[in-house]
């Protein structure tokens, strides 16, 4: 299953709206165990992994025990059901970590598998397999993408001088591991503000990974980002969404501003505004999952991010920390955020603290989750 | 050498003004090596290390070889010369981790040893005995305590909420072991303010540990510590210095503040103001470098750490993070400093990131040290 979650693990950022998936078949006889067919979810979706696997195994798939990180499909989507491939294929036994809680699926797979009299054993690896899947599991259970948030912060948590300084603060290899965490995302986001004043790209610039590049998202409530910033430039080529509060789509000047985003090739997604005025985060996310984005990286700006833990959607962090201090007069990483009590503080569990380099990174999520 | 660091580390905190050292003899013969004597600098910093593992050698000592990890002393103080000792009791050979730069030994101590025709080698480890040697180096050499710098925060460096509320950032383990802290430096000080809203013991309260107590020491420019404060009603017990700026000597009102303090126990040292008005963080660490201190723990609040970072004396960084976030609404762990530039920004060499409990410390010292 180990084996299994580390081909999952190849989907991630590239199999939207579906999950990223590992399957490993494994042949058992007198010399001992032996793998005979891997296969993954593949780019967009499908194949799936069962039958990637499946087609490498070919003959040698009878009598196999197939390890799967999500329950087998049940219905026929695009592709027919994988439990009806892996019976076909004359699999014995069956062995997922999770099961699908996907309303087209949910237990009805294994159940299918069992009525053709293969063997089926759930929830080993579990813990590791809802991670993987867990921005899958985000968009069926609860309605939206999953939040990863990455902050590249001082000790003191500043992103930047007070002149907006910000080129930068963590080392080569931290950054290196932003731009990877940018491969493993169906989409990054950042607020207005960051757009404006930094004029991103939002890509993925580590070699060979540049086609791994997600979806770029801007939640730009009064759709401002200029038609001559890089990212509208670029929307024709790598999506660019918009997400603006839907009150701004009622003015001649809001809508104007809409077709000319569009007519570069910018989606624009309206959402209800939040007691703020802001565009709602938990509707923005709610509209993102309906488009299909399961895992979405959060790159900043502070008010953005602040704005998401104020929301209580930030699911898991990806905080680097560079060994330095800005001082009181530099930019927070996180603003317009703030609990009056320590008890309402925004805690998170560490999954991994890692050293990159003379930084720091900790791999967190919710606590709860 | 590496028994020898870890039995110098014993001192740390106890012997000042005297360096904290590690000293093993070691008896070569056909069988192989034997320790027959270890020794370390005795709380209060006498009598010293190598006159420890002398006396627990005994004649063992003789064409023994003695791992020290600084130079042994030349010079008659309470005590006789260490390098006199060495001599006659017979040592064959000194390996010392690093030189004294105290100008009463500065190389004599070794330059007497090889006269008696001992062999000498130098070197050994010095990474290591510098860093645990580093208060008495600085005050030999820069004429100032060694300042360590404490901090537990959030990850976007708060320590309390905006109400003030700061117990507890971190978990019981990170605590713990800013207790132990405590317990390896000389003195603990703050700044009046944190003084004044907390009312701290600044006591060592690990299970015992409650001798190791260090002096206490208030950055007070004004004389603000009340009389019924913890820290000076029971400075008769345990020393409470507290540094505050000349010129406040120089009206009645600021000497009967004095008169009463010192009345109460509490050591007044004067010093200059700086260009803000506020106590020189330089002239400070010099007055209480030549009070005898060598290790500084600095525990906060943010004002007095930002102080020093901006007069650029922060030597070491213990800083503890919790893997929550309270928000830019929330308390700064560093405040009153800012820089223009990033590349202005106050950097540190971390020497270790040690997870403890949910949370993490990084051990760092300032670059180019």
């Amino acid at each position: 299953m180990a084996a299994a979650l580390a081909l999952a693990r190849r989907g991630l950022g590239r199999v939207w709206p579906n999950p990223a998936v590992g399957c490993v078949l494994v042949q058992a006889d007198a010399e001992g165990d032996e793998v005979v067919g891997r296969g993954w979810t593949q780019p967009g979706g499908r194949p799936h992994a069962e039958v990637e696997a499946l087609v490498r195994a070919g003959e040698r798939a009878r009598g196999a025990t197939a390890y799967v990180t999500l329950e087998p499909c049940s219905h026929h989507g695009q592709t027919p059901p994988c439990a009806d491939a892996l019976v076909t294929a004359g699999v014995a036994r069956v062995v997922v970590a999770l099961t699908d809680p996907d309303p087209r699926v949910a237990g009805r797979g294994l159940a299918r598998l069992r009525a053709a009299g293969v063997r089926v054993d759930e929830g080993l690896r579990s813990e590791e397999a809802r991670l993987v899947t867990a921005g899958f599991l985000s968009r069926v259970t609860a309605g939206r993408s999953l939040v990863t948030v990455k902050a590249a912060t001082t000790l003191d948590g500043r992103i930047a001088t007070a002149a907006g300084e910000s080129r930068w603060i963590t080392g080569p290899r931290a950054r290196a591991l932003g731009h990877r965490l940018r491969a493993t995302h169906d989409a990054i986001a950042v607020g207005i503000g960051t757009a404006l004043v930094d004029d991103p790209m939002l890509d993925c610039r580590l070699p060979g990974l540049e086609d791994r590049s997600p979806v770029r998202v801007v939640f730009d409530g009064a759709l401002r980002l200029p038609i001559g910033s890089r990212l509208a430039a670029s929307a024709d080529r790598r999506p660019v969404w918009l997400l603006c509060r839907a009150a701004d789509l009622e003015t001649a000047e809001g809508r104007a501003r809409r077709d000319r985003l569009e007519g570069r090739g910018v989606r624009v997604l309206p959402v209800p505004a939040d007691t703020a005025g802001r565009v709602d985060p938990r509707a923005a996310l709610q509209a993102l999952g309906d488009a299909g984005l399961t895992r979405l990286l959060v790159e900043g700006g502070g008010r953005l991010i602040g704005a998401l833990l104020a929301a209580d959607v930030v699911d898991h962090l990806a905080w680097m920390q560079a060994p330095r201090v800005l001082g009181d007069g530099a930019r927070p990483g996180v603003a317009g955020f703030g609990v009056d009590r320590l008890a309402d503080c925004a805690n998170f569990a560490p999954l991994d603290w890692m050293p990159i380099g003379p930084d720091m990174v900790l791999w967190a999520r919710r606590v709860g989750d």
